[in-house]
């Protein structure tokens, strides 16, 4: 099956939105006209993907993400069952986001900075009131995100925006896949593998099965209240396995089907 | 003293930022080339404003907003003291904002819609680690913001992103005042007026000099952790007096020297 995926690449020529074909390693990034919301018209130009960057692959006008969406991470995280603390919506700053590689960077005043390996949707069309069952209809693709969360400051603010909001707390990519059919959103496994002083173990190794609103209803929710815009980002929620990341480690998000998405830890 | 106001109005030609200037009622919109970021460079079309629409004078690429930042207003909502619950970031959705005179629009599942008429901030230029004493440095200028809060889904969810982030739930404006010293924001009287089956009621009627953290302090806090760009916008908090609001209402704040932002409340 053809699998479409955009990615957005920074070239020595500039930055462009490009299609990825092939397979790893032998990527071949193929740079398009315009942008990933229409069929690609191909200019001509193409790089081995090795030979030039992976950016983040889209520059969200909002990132409205579902928190508590699983039920063994509202246990571990928030010490109650989901059924007292159902998912509930926050914001991340556009400016929070970080393409494949780059570095997520850890402030001194976050002294407890998380990972969450996370299924992102990218909207396809401005859209409002959209019924679950509609839900494929607006969305252009699916990438991964890391919801990274400063968990000290998440309860010493209450509100989530500065924890989950810091400069590079969102990285995104590697690119979208938008053949959402080939995507078994009900059965998806999501790892996250961390490397810490050279040993590489795996901390998050869950499945979208575990999800407690599905894709669906979380759009239904969302645009019950907010307008979606292409480009916007949705973060459907972090399964359980979260840990502390610290500076000279590296984090990789996978997931099946949308590649993996990894970025060192620095301090900022 | 010139006074330097900023807007955006669609006229019957289109869209543009222009410059306001003239007094009450006799104000004339002069259109600009460019934007309200560099010195006006003026295409020699205007308008009495009467006769062109104000939309709102910015669409941010983000809102960070300070809430907790009125003791008075923390008692009222919190039934605690700011002592206990200190202030705290979180963001609203560019896709929240309205224009002056647009209609708040509270949908069905909203039933305790608070106004919260608050100084808003303009930044001006992209900026992180800002120090306190530079604040000035990195805002263009000040507008007026209504923070439209959905008490009841505020506490329902936790995180304020829904409550806060309804579509037209941010209502902006009327222009951005750039003679920022000519505004004194430590001493700035906010009012809200709410106009209830015909009879208007001054509900909020607090200033500024009620702040826990000040202006510098707000953008020091902030970018600590994120990068803000030209065009986001910050709400410094709102003070005591919030109160629901009813279709078929009309809340205006009015912040002197900055105008009136006034908008009619609809069921959605």
């Amino acid at each position: 099956m053809f699998r479409m995926r955009f990615g957005r690449i920074a070239t020595p020529e500039g930055m462009c939105f490009c299609v990825i074909e092939g397979e790893e390693p032998n990527l071949i990034a193929k740079e398009i006209e315009g942008t990933p919301f229409t069929d690609p018209v191909f200019s001509g130009r193409e790089w081995p993907l090795a030979d030039v960057r992976l950016l983040a692959p889209m520059l969200p006008g909002k990132i409205v993400a579902i928190g508590r969406n699983y039920a063994d991470h509202v246990a571990e995280v928030f010490k109650k069952s989901a059924e007292h603390l159902p998912p509930t919506l926050f914001l991340k700053p556009p400016t929070a986001v970080i393409g494949p590689g780059a570095a997520i960077r850890i402030p001194e005043f976050a002294t407890k900075v998380e990972f969450e390996g996370e299924l992102a949707m990218i909207v396809g069309r401005a859209c409002k009131n959209v019924k679950a069952a509609d839900w494929k209809s607006v969305i252009r693709g699916f990438t991964i995100v890391n919801d990274v969360s400063s968990r000290d400051l998440q309860f010493k603010d209450g509100q989530w925006a500065r924890a989950k909001g810091i400069d590079t707390f969102c990285p995104l990519g590697p690119w979208i896949e938008t053949d959402i059919d080939s995507i078994d959103t009900t059965n998806l496994p999501i790892k996250a593998h961390l490397t810490h002083k050279g040993v590489t173990t795996i901390k998050q190794d869950s499945n979208s099965n575990q999800m407690i609103m599905n894709l669906g209803e979380i759009i239904e929710f969302i645009t019950a209240s907010m307008t979606l815009l292409p480009g916007d980002v949705i973060c459907t929620g972090s399964p359980a396995g979260t840990e502390a990341m610290e500076p000279g480690d590296f984090i990789e998000i996978e997931i099946p089907g949308l590649g993996k998405l990894g970025s060192p830890v620095e301090r900022a």
